[in-house]
């Protein structure tokens, strides 16, 4: 029945980058997924993005010059004509995303920040529809997030907003990869449990399967090790795993008792392996913490629903947005 | 020239309640003020609220009958209808506050939490008029505070949103009058103050001026006895005021953080009394935890503007759009 033209969202991560094609009815036909390679520099990871969505347009049976137009979510702040701010782990600094790939894929882009696209494709077609307001968290390697008012993106002057996991939530605190103390994300990320597990295993030589399982290499331990080691009842493991959802319960408190959003979606790596076993213990650190107590029941606190296609989705969403609106 | 009916504003507070009237130029044309005593009810209190009322009117020469539309503003959540939801520190709970006074004034009345309507006062009148988004902070007794996008006051699901004060930022720290510990206002507010100053004089023995300044009274310091030690340079004075200072700033960097205001206004009796020495202490410490750093640049933080009057001419402006709005 569709004879819409297809579309495209594309997600540019630090490590990789995917691509989907959409059809009228809004199903996906095509996928497809690249290494980022961002040492390569700015240029090269523009080649592999068009080369990742060209074959994903291959799969779909279509090329990419005849999409309707694509959406794609990218690492800093944006502004709207598609220039990244920055974005220091990808070695960019005011780069032209959108009008790079514009000219690469000879049809209409629109860029958003990742996290602020995520959080729109659950608010489009995930747990967060018919939102009010709606703030999305995504916990994996860093803690990002975004919120959503009425339908609009919140970002604020000079597009910089919604770094949802760089509040301070204990001043004066762990650093954060960032470089600041106390952080959210030095605590509820990857990264910030990173700190944690490697002092008590490496400076406190406590016991732990985290070592083995990770090939030794704390630096880069996945989600999906974490869940096989909480499943082990890794005592290391558990008590890491405990606080970093007990923190992301306070900062969650913390965006109830100051925005009283009626929904928070937490999504990511860590959540779509341990979301089942983290949930609850986020959800009585939030409840504690919530202020006034009752904000607390009145805020539907849900696990994200498009996994790893949320940002892509989002970014496409939003691009059709964008697009409706300059026509 | 103005042949507009009068029109007031009320601010309800837990101490005195304070009534303006404005003509149709907008000039404070009649004041009154009175004493709360809350203690003697919600009744008590809305007699009370009508008499300074009248008082304000008959300066003015008018009558409260007469006048146009009434703003009130009053502590705790409240809702659309005029309800107070709750207001520990007046003993209400689910009082209808337009209601009442409607009756008693035979006007057109409408209400908003008072830190709300202090915020949308600079919003309309004050320090923050232009501003897309601006965050407004009321430092006294406690930490109240309100945020304002696109010229919307942002109450959140059930209007308990904005509670700026209670946003936890040593998780695990201070015992804050809520009962929660490490909120921002158990450091940036008198009752956080007190907590400090109080554990040094009577725990530590440090001597102070302020237990003589405050007539032995160190559970209720007032904004000028804090200005005279300061100026005096007591130490226990200093220290408690710049750390006050410095975690408004933490808490201030937060806002930036998550919402990138263009503007946020920082008010109440300490800032009336203490802002052009505090503020050099806020604008640092807020800089140092911007994420991103760049994100400070484009927020500007001022002193509020409309001092004593911020709440009862923002109640009064917001009341005068929810009439017009349903015209």
């Amino acid at each position: 029945m569709a004879q819409d033209p297809f579309s495209a969202g594309v997600d540019i991560g630090g490590t990789k980058i995917s691509a989907v094609i959409v059809n009228g009815a809004g199903e996906i036909v095509g996928r497809a997924k690249k290494k980022t390679k961002a040492a390569l520099g700015f240029a090269e990871v523009m080649n592999r993005t068009a080369e990742c969505l060209a074959q994903a347009a291959e799969e779909a049976g279509t090329a990419v010059a005849a999409l309707n137009v694509v959406g794609v979510g990218a690492p800093g702040p944006l502004l709207p004509d598609g220039t990244v701010v920055n974005a220091p782990n990808m070695g960019w600094s005011r780069v032209p995303l959108s009008k790079s790939l514009q000219t690469l894929f000879h049809c209409p882009v629109y860029s958003e920040n990742d996290c602020n696209a995520g959080t729109f494709g659950e608010y489009k077609l995930g747990a967060g529809i018919g939102a009010k307001m709606l703030v999305g968290l995504f916990m994996g390697t860093g803690l990002g997030g975004g919120i959503i008012i009425d339908g609009k993106i919140i970002t604020g002057v000079n597009y910089m907003g919604a770094e949802l996991g760089h509040i301070t939530v204990q001043r004066g605190g762990r650093v954060c990869g960032c470089g600041k103390r106390g952080c959210l994300e030095a605590y509820a990320s990857k990264t910030g449990m990173g700190f944690r597990f490697r002092h008590a295993i490496l400076a406190e030589k406590r016991p732990s399967i985290l070592h083995e399982l990770s090939g030794k290499n704390l630096d880069n331990v996945s989600s999906s090790v974490l869940k096989q080691a909480w499943l082990a009842h890794d005592p290391v493991t558990v008590e890491t795993l405990t606080e970093a959802a007990e923190y992301l319960g306070e900062g969650i408190a913390n965006f109830i008792t100051l925005l009283a959003p009626d929904v928070v979606v937490v999504g990511g790596g860590v959540f779509q392996e341990l979301g089942r076993q983290l949930m609850p213990i986020v959800k009585r650190a939030a409840k504690e913490a919530c202020f006034p107590a009752a904000s607390f029941r009145h805020t539907k606190i849900l696990p994200a629903k498009l996994g790893d296609d949320a940002v892509a989705l989002g970014a496409l969403a939003y691009a059709r947005e964008r697009q409706a609106a300059e026509v």
